[in-house]
């Protein structure tokens, strides 16, 4: 053991740091990032702003994030659903605001429990804050053979899990990342009822991705303290690289985030950024459409070429049919198109991009060669 | 209980959060921000990187941030030590590189020991990682008669606390906030000696203002894998608004925080604005000596005044011989100056603003009236 590993945490020893590759590569279709720039006039904005702000650095900025708060407030009841400024909490990247909950309500002696597989830093967060990660399963009814997909959540397994484990934290990941199915409501608020000591966070990073007739657990918030829903401008807004999560929940849930934010976390470009970006809401999220058609057309002929696509209600498609899911994502970075393995025997993820990159990779798909199908030989 | 209280971890409850006042006032010197604002040529330079930037905000920035880690090993190696840059971590903030620290390196059942008084955050953030705080001490030998100044740390008091608690974590703050007087590098190896199995920490966030003849802990980095230096851009850099610390260690530390960090913490703008900065630091550190001279002006006034300034290595002044520090506060606050209560009792700390914040904190103290000094009546 190294003189670093023996000063390091015990639970940490021998973990290794997440780390999707960042190859430079003619098609990355691997973190569902947006693949369309930020258009000029939104760029402008954004640049006025700094501008606006730059002279006056040697200033903390706004602790309280006022005026960020208000603009998310306002973009979120949107949704119909009305979402005052108290109600909402911002960090950079949902991350920051998924350890802010973690570090709030988990810790040692607590446990977070989540439905495998979802979004995989769930349990990277809830370990880092020591709390103990209770992995749920998805698909149980499936397996069972009481039907459902591969990778659905049935209101059913999942009351029975939450009642079984009686955790703190349950994450509910919806459209779920990878398998990229939205949950319908009815299962939220089972969770919910299900699990009376547990914040209950609705991880909706997808939501503006979402089939038509799936609505936010925004609309669940009024009456139940306990739920959180939280979201990013990483995906749908895309501003990957701005790094700006948030959540919206009762305003005391997240008064109490104050106790555990690092003083000043959201630094004035930050903050100032966000908000010309969300000026511009309607034309950021002017290429939700355009996204949604290539992965509605990515499902569609995944399925014609065999493979196996999960009904998606995200920016992204997780297929199966893979006899093995590393030999595919070689082959297919060998074209070069980057994709997700995450994890799951037979299956690859991948991000639904602009027209140009979607038939890049429906074509490198086309072209693998029959030995690459499950069952194939 | 509320409803929010009974969820919350049960070391939380009942706390507040950090809140030095951000306050609208004339003369704001309370939270040692510069007083200079980021001249035009830097703001020009701080708006091109962010406009060659903003197109693609829709791409995930550099994970590893290799470019700004090299241009801070590049800052850092001016003190005559060379730093390089796989030995260099940042954060949003001083205080988020410290919580990388505690993630890694502390936890449950583990503890951090600091001489008290120093920076506030430093308990916060261990207990908000679950690791034990131990509250050292400082001006013990004073107490005992042994001479000293009231916050002083002497070797032979540190390293019999350090002994005691053998901790897994030590914070040593040079120059100390919010006493403001630099430890001599005898003290930092003998605190890293006497504790076998701790990360020791040198908080340097104001070392840019230290005496003539303070050497930097950077110095003893070589060979001391245990130890590491922590610096910020907000003091000495005027940029508090822009959320930028920074660490050097050795390179295995500095990699196993890749564990706990969340991904992508450093946004494209962050990173970019930084080193846009750092391409200036002459000019931003150009108005450290000014700062500095108006520091030395608060020390010799206050004094000929009959009050008791602490000798500074920093940007600030603690000042002692009050009778009541909360009515002195107020007064000054009433004249428009916002200074620091730091909860030391007879102190209160002053920010070294420009020469005429100085000279409106000052006459505001000369015109307080004998009322508010410790032994009139």
């Amino acid at each position: 053991m190294s003189p670093i590993d023996q000063l390091l945490r015990e639970d940490l020893r021998g973990r290794t740091a997440y780390g999707a590759p960042q190859l430079d590569v003619p098609f990355a279709l691997n973190t569902n990032e947006s693949s369309y720039a930020v258009p000029p006039a939104v760029v402008d904005d954004i640049v006025a702003a700094v501008a606006a702000t730059a002279g006056g650095l040697n200033r903390y900025p706004d602790r309280e994030f006022t005026d960020l708060r208000g603009d998310l407030a306002a973009y979120l009841s949107r949704s119909g659903t009305q979402v005052r400024p108290e109600q909402v909490w911002a960090g950079n990247g949902s991350n920051e605001v998924l350890l802010h909950l973690l570090q709030a309500f988990g810790g040692h002696g607590r446990t977070a429990l989540g439905f495998t597989p979802a979004y995989s830093m769930h349990p990277i967060i809830t370990a880092t804050t020591g709390t103990t990660w209770v992995d749920g399963m998805r698909g149980i009814d499936a397996r069972d053979g009481g039907g459902g997909g591969a990778f659905d959540l049935s209101l059913e397994s999942a009351v029975q899990q939450v009642r079984e484990h009686d955790p703190h934290v349950v994450f509910l990941c919806s459209p779920n990342n990878p398998t990229g199915t939205a949950l319908t409501l009815d299962v939220v608020t089972a969770v919910h009822d299900a699990a009376p000591r547990a914040v209950v966070v609705v991880d909706e990073a997808y939501a503006e991705f979402a089939r038509p007739g799936t609505v936010s657990a925004l609309s669940l918030l009024e009456g139940r303290p306990r739920l959180v829903v939280t979201r990013t401008m990483s995906k749908a807004f895309a501003f990957a690289g701005g790094r700006l999560g948030y959540l919206a929940a009762d305003p005391e849930l997240v008064d109490a985030l104050r106790l555990v934010r690092m003083p000043y976390h959201l630094s004035s470009p930050a903050q100032a950024v966000a908000r010309a970006v969300l000026r511009h809401a309607d034309t950021m999220l002017g290429t939700v459409d355009a996204i949604k058609e290539q992965r509605d057309r990515i499902v569609a002929t995944l399925s014609g070429l065999g493979l196996d696509p999960v009904p998606s209600d995200a920016n992204f498609v997780l297929f199966g049919g893979l006899r093995d899911s590393a030999t595919t994502w070689q082959a297919l970075l060998d074209k070069g198109v980057l994709v997700r393995d995450v994890g799951i025997d037979h299956y690859l993820r991948v991000t639904a991009g602009t027209p140009e990159e979607t038939s890049a990779f429906l074509d490198a798909v086309a072209n693998l060669g029959p030995d690459h199908l499950e069952g194939q030989s």
